[in-house]
């Protein structure tokens, strides 16, 4: 293995730098604090004005009401965001692409259309949102964590999501970091090394989507868009006290991405926000479906987006939510348990019908997605990694790699084709089957489960609610239920 | 090879002789015609009742509202559907599995429900339904073509489709024949032999729905339930003059088939309806549908059935069909051409806004989909086919397995994976620009294109309606549009 990687990684590195400089003025005074200090989450928005500390610290729903009201000018919102994110990337390492300068042009020129013509150009006019690395923009490298990809795959095309976005009227200045291959919940890469939990460095924010989390935890984004396949977007958002929404496969755009597995059937992905509100994903949703990206993007399905249930159609007022208390596999540390009861008893109190989720077949679901990802062995990652060495997390996930590396054949893929299917079968089955234990009688609408993060001082203790397939809506509407009992418990 | 496979095919129709022969009064008088007789069509009903008749010539539609109003009962229903399908067994050779004491009894017993209840057990209470033979009945062989199978494929469940109907209130009484390896056009399997068209004997009722649209077309049953990827239900449908419907994968239920290739992601087919009515294919699927199948069938779209969109709601009164004359690679015979003439006539007379739909890359989709039907370079096939001889068209369909009867690699099928998400796009980009075209500056919203049946005597020409992905109740609301142009055209 040459050294080759290194090279590149400092050309990278030296790249964002350089970006980051043209703005000294939005430099932490002092540098970035010694590694010693944990807390670094203050410092970015440390020497902001108090206007541009109004403006980061509302949700993406309020900006965008201010930005089409004018209250704030698009140059304003993206001046601040990109001052954050900026000191962000000093105390946590979170930025991989950095293009302040384009994102201010196009807040000028967002802000002139709306002088001149009194109309925004679509519902996230003049909002900054912030891109995860593999996922294309025009004009940006797509390195995703590889010092193979860095410098060879500048984007031509904006990625259908991102697309959108622009539509929309967003504003885009940063993309984030994410981890090599994808398949971690941390973040770290050999181009940029390690992303750092702004709340406590010695943690990480989570991953693979962690770049994001860490940015948007310290108000250096207010929308972020992810990836999730097997937590994401859920494991960044629930350690960092964010909100993250995985929805189903074929729901929200998904075309341009740059991954491993390109073609891969057997386990897909999907894209989304991460905000620091609830209502923030819908927004992001909302916005996705109304220019209707199954147009473009053949997979996608053509399901326009039910704002009323979101705001409450057809979700009972009480609602039965069953109880994933651990997995069978891995307790949750007692304080995850003290905040899972305490958000039962808050259920409970407000009126809701509350039942324990036995875990069903989470050691065989394992043994079988090991096998679903790594269909060829491992040999894609391998290729991919020959000049860069594998991160510990990495060397983990390969280790993972079944069958002693060598790839399944199309008979034995399909045949774990056919268990995956029987084992959602059973699981759906296992959800139906608990309409026996529900005051209603009908089955649990929804369940609430941990995420483990580490708990560690000053970490989020974070809860997955979890709704059926196809019913993003439906999610985030009993989300407002679940809130409003957790809010009451606490008054 | 063995020759033992002649020996299952003996035993198979010596078992299904059997069970014909418990009704010697439904025979044919004078036995089944010659060979040389082509048209036989007339047969099968020549012998019932006037009422018999009446009732095997009108629609599921009509039927299950007249076995609502109690002026048929189940029993004589059934009675007459069997009789029929008895005789058209004697004519075409289009009966698998025959089971019709257990439909008599179903029958009996939902007219002693009726009587006492004043209730239907559900929407299609009553109703005789076929099923093709590799669907998954309850207590019958699935053999599906292959001698393989026969006799050890008995069914312990139902497929959901099937359980479906039978909550519905169906009376199951016929499974019907399928070709061997059902990749074939024509219905001709080493069981069985080969089942005819009965408006011409020389001529096939397609495939691989072969058996139901032999069966439907001599009113042998007044709605089969049928398999489609490449054709199977809209070839025998169109070769037949009925109306079939191939829906958008994963919207109609799909679990408890037999089939070859089970497990294989990269080309999924659908489960839909054969009818004699375009009427009766939204009844099939609305009844699917009521019954939610997404909650067993993990597969599922949760997307209840829209009548109101198939009874015209937000149909265009003006609509922009595009007619494909050809697809490039094979031209249609001048009487198809002249049908499609015909319809493009009717419909400029109607008012409707036609313009021509250029054929794109359907020579690459055919050099791709045989890749993808054949990742295994043919291997399962080869195995189930040891000691089955393959007929001609299995040997030619096994003639076009790629890459020298080879597995492609994972990395192969990934690439396969990413050249056919490449090729749906092209082809959605495709028809969106259309629009470019229109007088309405709106995509076409359909697509018109023949069906080539062998033009030979008596066979009929048939067109087909091409709606987009998950729009099968517009498609169907098209479908009306489309028939009063040509009615009137008529008139």
């Amino acid at each position: 293995m040459s050294a080759g990687w290194k090279s590149v990684s400092e050309r990278k590195i030296a790249d964002r730098a350089a970006l980051l400089n043209e703005h000294p003025d939005w430099h932490l005074r002092g540098g970035a604090p010694p590694a010693g200090v944990l807390d670094v989450s203050h410092l970015p928005t440390s020497q902001l004005s108090g206007r541009e500390r109004e403006i980061v610290h509302q949700d993406a729903t309020a900006l965008v009401h201010a930005l089409r009201e004018r209250r704030y000018s698009a140059v304003e919102v993206a001046t601040a965001f990109c001052r954050v994110a900026a000191g962000a990337q000093a105390v946590c390492n979170c930025l991989t692409e950095v293009f302040f300068a384009e994102a201010l042009q196009r807040a000028a020129e967002l802000d002139a259309h709306l002088a001149e013509t009194g109309c925004v150009v679509g519902p996230l006019h003049g909002l900054p949102v912030s891109i995860k690395d593999h996922i294309l923009v025009r004009g940006q490298d797509t390195a995703a964590g590889y010092t193979a990809w860095a410098y060879r795959t500048r984007a031509s095309r904006d990625a259908v999501a991102v697309d959108i976005l622009r539509r929309a009227g967003a504003v885009l200045y940063v993309k984030t970091a994410n981890p090599q291959t994808l398949l971690s919940l941390e973040t770290n890469n050999n181009i940029y090394g390690r992303t750092l939990n702004p709340f406590n460095r010695n943690l990480t924010p989570g991953g693979s989507s962690g770049g994001e989390s860490a940015l948007i935890s310290v108000h250096g984004s207010p929308l972020g868009v992810g990836t999730d396949i097997g937590g994401s977007i859920r494991i960044p958002a629930g350690y960092m006290g964010l909100y993250g929404l995985k929805g189903s496969v074929a729901r929200m755009p998904h075309a341009g991405l740059l991954g491993s597995h390109d073609g891969m059937d057997a386990i897909l992905g999907a894209l989304g926000p991460i905000a620091t509100s609830a209502r923030d994903l819908a927004l992001f949703c909302r916005t996705m479906l109304q220019y209707e990206p199954w147009r473009v993007e053949p997979a996608l399905l053509e399901l326009p987006w039910r704002q009323d249930i979101v705001d409450g159609a057809g979700i009972p007022d009480r609602l039965a939510v069953a109880i994933m208390w651990d997995d069978g596999c891995v307790a949750p540390h007692p304080p995850i348990l003290d905040a899972l009861k305490a958000a039962r008893d808050a259920l409970v109190a407000a009126g809701h019908d509350v039942v324990d989720w036995a875990p069903l077949d989470h050691q065989e679901a394992w043994e079988l997605i090991r096998k679903l990802y790594f269909l060829d062995g491992g040999e894609e990652y391998r290729a991919t990694l020959a000049d860069d060495p594998p991160v510990p997390q990495t060397e983990w996930i390969l280790g993972q790699v079944p069958n002693g590396g060598a790839p399944f054949s199309v008979a034995e893929i399909f045949r774990l084709n056919v268990a995956r299917e029987a084992l959602r079968a059973r699981v759906l089955h296992h959800w139906n089957a608990t309409a026996a234990r529900t005051a209603s009688g009908r089955p649990v609408d929804a369940v609430l489960s941990p995420w483990d993060p580490r708990t560690y001082d000053n970490a989020s203790v974070s809860l997955q609610l979890i709704g059926r397939r196809l019913n993003e809506e439906r999610v985030l509407g009993m989300l407002h239920k679940v809130e409003a009992a957790l809010r009451a418990s606490r008054a």
